[in-house]
This record gives structure tokens, sequence and C-alpha cells, in this order.
């Protein structure tokens, strides 16, 4: 069977669409990956998050590893079988979440050391150990241990932060190579550095390259440095990057964050955002965001989106949400998550079949007019 | 078409079996209903609470008329269509609950006025104005507004109390009855009270038969009383009632309560226990209660029932469960309340069975065996 195997069946601009395929399913680029941070996808069953669409979904291997513990879910069979989803998933490598998440943080060449969030235990984190880590799990799409300075850092440490995460990447690759069968089924992703300086992503670039990955992500971004500055950077930053091999923007995005940056060559997203959003009562339309908790849908009978075709938006109306998401009911965030999740699954279809017909422009433009107003 | 229209098809001792044919659909009895409070039940879909089995659910007009409102409902089409529930539903009076739950509560002959437990309104309740909110929320059983007093209080306060009650069934009746079209669609049904007395638990059920109701509650029990002293109520107070009319014990319970209510004549059920417990961990099954956040579970690859077919036992272990629920995830609370509520209707179904077979006094000792241990 084939382990990993990307197709582009068309492009239009920079904008590419097509398929990647691995052994546990298809997934349809470009892609979004709901994010299931400690084996579920918040709110959701699996069988929902694929019925909305989803081809692949992430695990974050930082929550994972404290909680159940990544030898526990080995010994249970997997990520897969603990989880009940069985199509492809990407772990992340810790590297971003055990920098934003933990206490006691210690930095090394070696890798890094820090105390749980959850109980305060003492862990290390190493290029070898997230392989190791993602191994236990099974996950399809291994992501390279690394650094993610914050972009506002001085441009020695943003180098110096890109040199360390290089070297992981080729300590990740090694520590990926010696997995066995499971090397042989998954697939590793490098990913870029450099944050907002365009020669340190060409350095980051080259040396991946010349380390060669299945796929190659571009971190660093979504980091706080604003819409405008992400874009300035993907005018460049995929290009970098093999043209044959799936980009990956880790941590994106909103839905029009989402269509700039597949306008600019890249192929796969994750971000915790139409979850996150939807348990807070806050929704993604055709026509934009919409805050259900607002007092003007108290008695409005009509849908969330009357373009939606999702559950949610032909069972419910507005000010039925209204209620639950008040009232603090879990169906609140159940409805809303997946409407969000459907709304995200139909904006990556309809970009994928305005690139095959050669009119993604004016899809985008359709797209920012009705959801920027 | 019908009404209401109570059929037993077979009988077993004191247990009887049968149906109630309404507009909305037909209910099995003996029948257990989900409570959903706040026009939902909590943590799930209202499709999923169909699939289980559930004919009927219960919807509380303490909850509605403080959130969303009555009158908001109505102008929103009725309770069914706000909460997608398109099947039958049963309304509580307001009477417990603003006992219960409300601040700065004053009982009058007239009726109870209190103040929200949500943003401290002012509110009066009657038995008018219960039949009004029932009327407005579109309910299909419609309970009287009634007083329910603790079971340990002085006899004559019992008594009192009692009395009352009957004053407001016939006020309910006479109030339910100006309801035009809703009084066509819709049943009402009396609510016995008089705690552990035999002789005020006999008057109650004289003066109701007498005013006349479509079936009856026994209000009153499950208040702290103990297992044994409510079996011992229910040892005489079903046969007061009329034998032709469903009889609704209000408020009950656990697996076991539910066997030995049946198996003294009691047609319907309603309780908080297993959405409320699925929600915090605690799981029924037929080899009795589990308790998911036990570390026992953290490495156990079973089921939680192997018994049962439901969703949660067929697809996820124990392991898995008890990760969610230690996690804090909303789809801890989703599994186990759809095992939970699929596990009533189970026990239900299988005493309609043992019932229809007439092999009741058999199926209550092997569950009582296996259950209870």
């Amino acid at each position: 069977m084939t382990r990993f195997a990307f197709t582009i069946h068309a492009t239009d601009g920079a904008a590419r669409t097509g398929e990647i395929a691995m052994q546990r399913g298809t997934i349809r680029t470009p892609a979004f990956m709901p994010v299931g941070t400690a084996a579920t996808v918040k709110a959701m069953k699996p069988e929902s998050v694929r019925a909305l669409g989803a081809d692949i979904i992430l695990g974050n291997t930082y929550h994972l590893m404290l909680r159940p513990g990544a030898e526990r879910v080995a010994r249970l069979g997997g990520l897969h079988k603990f989880m009940n989803w069985h199509r492809p998933i990407l772990t992340d490598s810790g590297g971003y979440q055990v920098m934003s998440l933990s206490d006691l943080r210690k930095l090394t060449e070696e890798g890094v050391t820090f105390k749980s969030h959850i109980d305060g235990s003492k862990h290390m984190l190493t290029p070898e150990r997230s392989m190791e880590i993602q191994r236990l799990l099974g996950s399809d799409i291994v992501m390279a241990f690394d650094e993610c300075p914050r972009a506002d850092r001085p441009r020695d440490e943003i180098a110096a932060s890109m040199e360390l995460s290089m070297r992981w990447a080729k300590r990740s690759r090694d520590g990926f190579d010696i997995g066995g069968d499971h090397a042989e089924r998954s697939a590793l992703f490098g990913i870029q550095q450099g944050a907002l300086d365009q020669d340190l992503r060409r350095i980051s670039a080259e040396k991946l390259t010349e380390i060669g990955f299945d796929g190659y992500a571009i971190g660093g971004l979504a980091v706080g440095e604003g819409q405008e500055a992400m874009f300035a950077a993907l005018d460049y930053a995929p290009a970098m990057l093999p043209e044959n091999a799936p980009r990956y923007l880790m941590g994106v995005g909103k839905p029009d964050d989402l269509v700039g940056a597949v306008e600019r060559g890249v192929d796969m997203f994750d971000c915790v955002l139409p979850t996150r959003s939807g348990r807070n009562g806050q929704a993604f339309t055709w026509a934009g965001p919409v805050n259900l908790r607002n007092a003007r849908h108290a008695e409005d009978s009509g849908p969330l989106d009357p373009r939606c075709p999702c559950p949610t938006c032909t069972s419910y109306s507005r000010a039925y949400l209204h209620h639950v998401i008040r009232a603090g009911e879990i169906l609140g965030a159940m409805l809303l998550t997946e409407h969000n999740l459907s709304f995200y699954q139909q904006l990556m279809a309809a970009m994928r079949d305005a690139i095959a017909g050669g009119t993604f422009a004016g899809f985008a433009r359709g797209f920012r007019r009705d959801y920027l107003g």
C-alpha cells in the first residue's frame, strides 16, 4: 500500500488542489484538520467530525504525553483505536505547546525539561522522545520537534532558534527513521522557521529540503504578528519549499486567513478556532462571524446561516442557539462546534472546487465581499 | 385524532404494560421520560434521545418560565419546534421546583411568589398561571399545580398541604379546560399527595378521581424517605388510583427503584439520575453502577457494559471513558449520558417484554441478582 503520495490535480495561480494518499485514507487538499487535543475533538463524536467532511484530524503530543500518557495509549492499541477515529491523524511534536503551556521550562541543545501544567510532574522532550511518543500514539503524519520563538524577538535570537530547530529537524528525521514498522506506514514533516525574516526562512527551507521530508510545515506564524504580516511572509515562504510536497501552515486560522493562505500556495491547516469559538457562542457564517450570546438573537426564528446545510442550521433557530448558549447548556457547545467545523469543511471544499475550475480569484473576491462585509 | 387513549395490553401481578396514544406519538408503558430541563436533554441531541428509545421527554415549567420565558417560546412556535423534539412532551407544573430552587418564596392560598435563582426577578405561580405556561409551551401532558412538602413534616402540615394541593388540582382542571385548542390536543394529570400517610393518600386519590384526570401522578415520594419507605407507600398508593389511567411516579429513580415501582403498578417515570450521573462520570450497567473516575479503569480495554448495545459500549473502552471524564472533556458527558439513557430505555423495554410474557417476577429477581450483586 502507498505510504504517502501527494498528487496535485490542478493549480490556479499559486493555489493548488490535490490529494494525499495514505494507508488510513486519502486527504483532499487544501485540507482543514480539526484539532483533537486530548484524544477528542471537543464536543464532537468522531463519526460526526467525519460526516462533516474531515479527512484527517490533529492530536497534541504535549497533552497526550501528560494524560493519558503515550505508553498507556500504545498499550491500549494506539490513538486511533483509543479515540475511535480510524482515518489519518497528524500529531504535532509538542515543541510549541511545551513552551506555551508548561511550567518551569528549561531549554538546552538536548531538548526541553518542563513541569506538567496538570499535576506538576517533571518531563523532558527531545527530538528523539517526541518521535518515540508520536510512534507510540501511532500517528500517521509525525511533525519534527522544533522550537517556536515569538516573532517579536531580536533577529539573532530568531536566527539561533531557527538553527537549533534545524539541528532538531535532523535528529527528528533520524529518530523517525529507526521507527521500524511505524516509519514504513507513516510520514514525517519538517517545519520551516525564521519568523518574518525572508533570509532566515530561505536558510531554513534549504536545510529542511536537504534533510528531506514528506511534507513541509510553515511554523512560527499566527503567533500575534497580524494577518498583513502573515500574508507578507506567505508571499515568499511557501515557494521556498518543494513544490511537489504538501505545505502545512500550522495553527491557522480565521476563515479569511485560510482563503489568503490557499491563495499563496498552502495545502493544509489546523486551528482550534472553530471548536473553541463554538464553545464560547461564536459562529462562523458565509456572512461573517456571529456572536450568539448577543440579545438581538433572542427571538430570531431564522437559521444561523441560511446558506449552510449543516444539522445545526437546518434544525435550530438562532433563538434556540442563543438560549442554550446563554443557559450554559452542553448542547450549545455541541451545535455550534458542529456548525463551525461544517463551515470550515464547506469553505475548504469550495476552495478545492474553485481551484479545480480555475475560478479561485473570483471565489476569493466573492468570499471576502460577503464575509468581511 | 385520538387526544389521549391508554390501553393496557397485559398485566403480571400488579405490573402492567400498554401504550398511551396521543397526537404527537405513542408512549409505550412502563415508560421512562428523560428530563429536558431547559429545553434540552443535557449533552444529547434530540434525535439521539429518540434513537435510544424514548417516546416522551419531560420539560420543566419553572426553568422554562424564567429562561427563555413561556411567552417567548410561544412566539417561536412552541417548545417542540424550539427544541427540535416532535414527539410528546410532559411538563411539570413548576410547583416542586419553585419550592426547591427559588429564593424568597411566599406560599398563600392563591399560589407562590418567588424570586428567580437566575436573575433575582420576581414571579408568581398559581394553578391558573401554571396551566397558561404549560399551554404556551404547547405541552402534551400537563401536570396539575401542587405543593410538595417534605415527608418528615408533622402530619397536620402534610394534611394541610395535601388539602391545598387538592384545591389547586381543581383550579388546575378548570384552568386547563378553558385552554381551547390546546385542551383538545393535550392531557391533564392530577398529582396524589399525602407523603407516607395511607389515609391522606386515600383522601387525595378520592378527591383527584372525583375531579377527573387523564392520568394520575404519585407525588411527594423520592424526597429522601429511602427506598424501603417508598416501596411501602407504593404497596398501597397506586391501587387507590383509577386502574384504567396511567400512574406516574414523579422524580424516580435508580434502576432498582424503577423495577420495584413497576412491580407495584407504576406506568411512568422521570428522573435526572441517568443524565446528571453521566455528566459526573457515573454509569449504570446490568452489573450495577460504575464510577468511571476510578483509577482501576485507566487501562481497562473492555467495554463499559458487555451486555449493552449502545454506541458508547460498542465503540469505546472503559480506559477511554476514564480518560475523557478525568480530562473534563464534553465528550465524556455525551458518551456516558447516552449510555445511561440507553440503559434506562433497555431496562424499560425488558420490563415491558417480561410483563407481556408473564415472567416479570423472574425478570425482577434476575435483575436484582446481577445489579445489586
